[in-house]
């Protein structure tokens, strides 16, 4: 199942840069095994802001939660769920 | 250049419905017209609502706005407009 | 799968009575009909207003969309639905 | 009576997570005996989002603040209360 | 149990004006009886706008929806329920 | 003349406990000083959230603001004022 | 007393436009009234907007009322009001 | 003095098509106008929706509504003004 | 030229108290040399929040973000500007 | 292709004055750069508000995220971003 997920990142002035570094790092290989995997279908940045609209393709909501809330910049990040269904002009 | 468009169409409820769904099936002609000819890339509805999540892939602004603005059901429509960037962590 | 949906109804104010009152009738014939078939298996009244909070349990967003944009009062609905997984904290 | 509640929580990035994990820790404990008790009738996880939306069953406003209030977490959510009705096409 | 309500009135600009001032009229019947009867403790006018703030006492949230969905300009009303518990520093 | 005034009370996850809670037993004894004098004529704490709604009757804008901005915890206080007028449907 | 009012005016398109014209002359010459009579004390057009910006002094809110609820364009006003106190920086 | 104009036109779905057209016609002759005598020196479309982002060199606020006022499409609009001041980074 | 400006004041809560006081000084005094400079002509508090309403006579843009941009409080400031044009029905 | 972007810059009062001035020096020695490169062809400043109005004429998205995630001051702004494209009764 198809859900269209946009993720904002909000960085902490005050954050630690080393620290936060790293997990981007983490967060970039994860994306990528998710990717590899399937279930990560697509990844765009917005231009212009700390932020992606992606769509996963899951099995259900538990697995979609599952991988959203263990992303390494999940805490920091504002998330927005939309739901995809079949739409009736799709083609192919 | 790919933009994702989210399109939320509002129906007038006194609007005259052999109008309406004349309009409705050309906007899919159209849809479907500009899906095989890769400018409409992707298509989902919104899970329940009347809107969709879409993305299209033309030339420059100046082509999406032309695309957007002659669909038969544009004077309904409610339109959100996100350039997308490539993502560095995207594959492929 | 489990969905929160809130449905809000505007009735405009020029609408014909009789015929809101039939798909008025209509719907609750419908979604007495889904309850029953334990597709909607939680319907309580927004006190104060016009509206509802809904749970309701289909195999996917297809079901969901198919489910809820078939409504009598579908057209006079504004929508929210929020994706409901598993919480850990749950019991039973 | 029945209220529909919806609770969203921010962690603040500086917070000490061992105090933090304590705080969860007994929130979920606290969470599981109002379950068993019967005042917490529904807990889902809102997918992708730390957030829940819960249904509970008190004796009045009072109890409802009672409980909501003294949640271990309380300090870190933002909280919204439905007051739920008996719906008309609610069956059984 | 108390409920503060706030009611905004929105009349259409083409509504019937005859038929407007007579469920005025009725408005102002019912909610003098319901102060009467002491279910509507209070009622005061949002200066400068076309509504109330209203503090409603009665015995659950079926009751307070069944009074606030017969008045008889509820089909026009925007209307926002806020559940009132009792306050620690409250006096008397 | 009445005012309606809802505080929703912000409590920083760093602010020392201990002034805090002198704090808060000033406002409680401000705000019950305030109701013996017949200023602060009604407080209701708003069930689920660290808020209230107020009622207070004084004699100008500029009494009302003394009171407000003198209470101890004003500074983590986000205040909205209603000023309200007699309404013509209230009886006694 | 002194209250900082900002006045929206919505005209309808289907509005008559002989009727709304009586309505606008009818309005000029009540604001100019109540100019005179130092009721409304400022009195500035938005710019580029069909809107306004007064301040308004007058005894109490039911005053305020009274004035804003009988002008001719009223049914047609989007309307907030900020009662405004003595600023302790303000000379003269 | 510059003005940064934001310009959204709603057309309402019952409007005379002929009427509007001409009100199109006019608006763009007056835009043109506007253009040649260098008070509208910017005029973009937003791509994908019936709305454009503008700058304006006038005198003065009232020149900038004198002239946004009498655009034959003002009353279909709505208007966000931006006064612009010289940037100290800006070159030339 | 007038503008209508509000300005809300957000103190962080860690700010040190003693430094803050002494930009509220510095503000109170830049404040009344503007007044009396015939720039800053109206200056009122928003009752119940630490805000105001101000009106401005300045030259230009330029003029009035020079003012406001250099004022001791400005980076603890939420800015909102309204260009403010003359009335056509007002007076004198 | 012509993008208009607002910048708006959110400086944390705990930040090191010595830090941030180094980077308002870099990101002014930046958007000079860009300026003369014919890619920031417009920089304005919102009247009031540390806040920019600004266009870019940039290849695609791409350059465009290139440009303002690269901006000194990008982890402080907050940005939003409209495509512009031709308009109709743009002249020259």
């Amino acid at each position: 199942m198809l859900y269209c997920v946009q993720m904002d990142v909000r960085v902490p002035h005050d954050v630690d840069p080393a620290h936060f570094d790293r997990l981007k790092a983490e967060e970039k290989a994860r994306a990528q095994d998710l990717q590899r995997a399937g279930k990560w279908v697509h990844l765009w940045r917005v231009a212009g802001r700390y932020a992606n609209v992606s769509v996963l393709d899951v099995a259900d909501h538990d697995e979609l939660h599952a991988i959203l809330s263990s992303l390494p910049l999940f805490p920091f990040m504002e998330i927005t769920v939309t739901p995809l269904a079949r739409h009736p002009s799709a083609i192919g």
